[in-house]
């Protein structure tokens, strides 16, 4: 990393701050388990990427459009005869997916509350609703300056959300909608990867890029942003 | 009204720019069709927006939440009967909903276009994406200045979004979002009914408000503006 002051630090929420992935994970093995009598695991597993890479564009991200998906797929590989109380457990579990508890990852509260001096800025995609509720749950919602749930995460996003790029830096664990888009936008970008990857959220790494970065967890961005000072 | 300067205009979107509910409508006469040798469509309809209101908290506005309910109600009412094949074309209706070609309301792009010297602000509920995806169909996105997609229309959100509500008149065609809430949080709110209008969006006229007013269509916004200059 080059130093250059920094002044606002964007965070990405959805396993960078707290869990989602592996409620996306229990769910699906759930509806794996349901759908064991129709179809085996690895076509369910296979047929739901690609639908849901599909329908992105149509349903945006989010558990309600995961939900949809699941359906389509289970009606699909089941020929039509997957029993409609199984597609009824589908919407539960997508239901109990958007009522899961809000689970902090490791570190992020004291690193947050600790950090003083920069303007901070949430970027998250998903629904609407349930990402408003998850910050609230999480209880930091007061820390942020702003917060941008937005449909899509690219150069163009962030180009309009950070006004000051030159002096921010983006931190999250997408390659693909956090930090790639990021630097393009001009900003720096940390990547703190999460055990689990959802297949859509894959990128390279980006090459001989001074302002790119990548930490274990949050507990190491303080000596991170100590070299920008 | 009383004479007061306005600076900011902010619309809402569905069926105050453009068409909405008509789609929905039939949509849901499409389902209802389907479920025909199940239910009858009163307890459809009925059973439709008990699922929609206690949903709303959830799923928050939009299509796919209606798409999730839509299958919900089917599956309960017809007591697990209904097929797969039935629960594939409800999908395809929302994917169909998700999709349908924008048509604006008689007048509205000739008025926007027409009135100048005001901040246009844009303030809509429902799918991130879809909301967007129709303001950007609508041609009209570069007139407003500000644009949000918002979870909830209550008097936080005005106070939120309207930096400056004293001078700000809201339009559209919910009392219960559009009116009602603008006018509590200080702005001046005027009504342009629609045809047709969903249960969950209903509410009494304010008394004795004289910052509320009622015009028929778009086309008499401008002689309602000309009281304010």
């Amino acid at each position: 990393m080059v130093s250059n002051r920094l002044t606002t630090l964007a965070f990405d929420a959805d396993d960078t701050l707290w869990h989602n992935e592996v409620y996306f994970l229990l769910t699906q093995k759930r509806v794996e388990a349901l759908l064991a009598p129709y179809c085996d695991k690895t076509s369910f597993n296979k047929r739901l990427l690609e639908t849901e890479r599909r329908n992105i564009g149509i349903y945006g991200y989010g558990v309600k459009g995961f939900t949809l998906s699941v359906i389509e797929v289970a009606i699909e590989l089941s020929e039509g005869k997957v029993p409609a109380t199984a597609i009824s457990e589908i919407i539960s579990g997508g239901r109990d997916l958007l009522a899961h508890p809000l689970e902090l990852l490791p570190g992020v509260e004291a690193v947050l509350r600790g950090l003083k001096g920069y303007r901070f800025v949430l970027i998250t995609k998903g629904d609407l609703l349930h990402q408003e509720e998850k910050l609230a749950a999480s209880g930091l919602g007061e820390l942020f300056d702003s917060v941008h749930v937005v449909s899509e995460k690219n150069e163009g996003t962030y180009r309009r959300i950070l006004r000051d790029a030159e002096h921010t830096m983006m931190i999250g664990n997408s390659m693909r909608s956090d930090i790639v888009p990021a630097l393009a936008a001009g900003a720096y970008a940390t990547h703190i990867p999460f055990e689990i990857e959802w297949e859509l959220e894959r990128a390279d790494d980006p090459k001989g890029e001074p302002r790119f970065a990548r930490i274990e967890n949050m507990a190491a961005l303080p000596q991170l942003l100590a070299q920008f000072s």
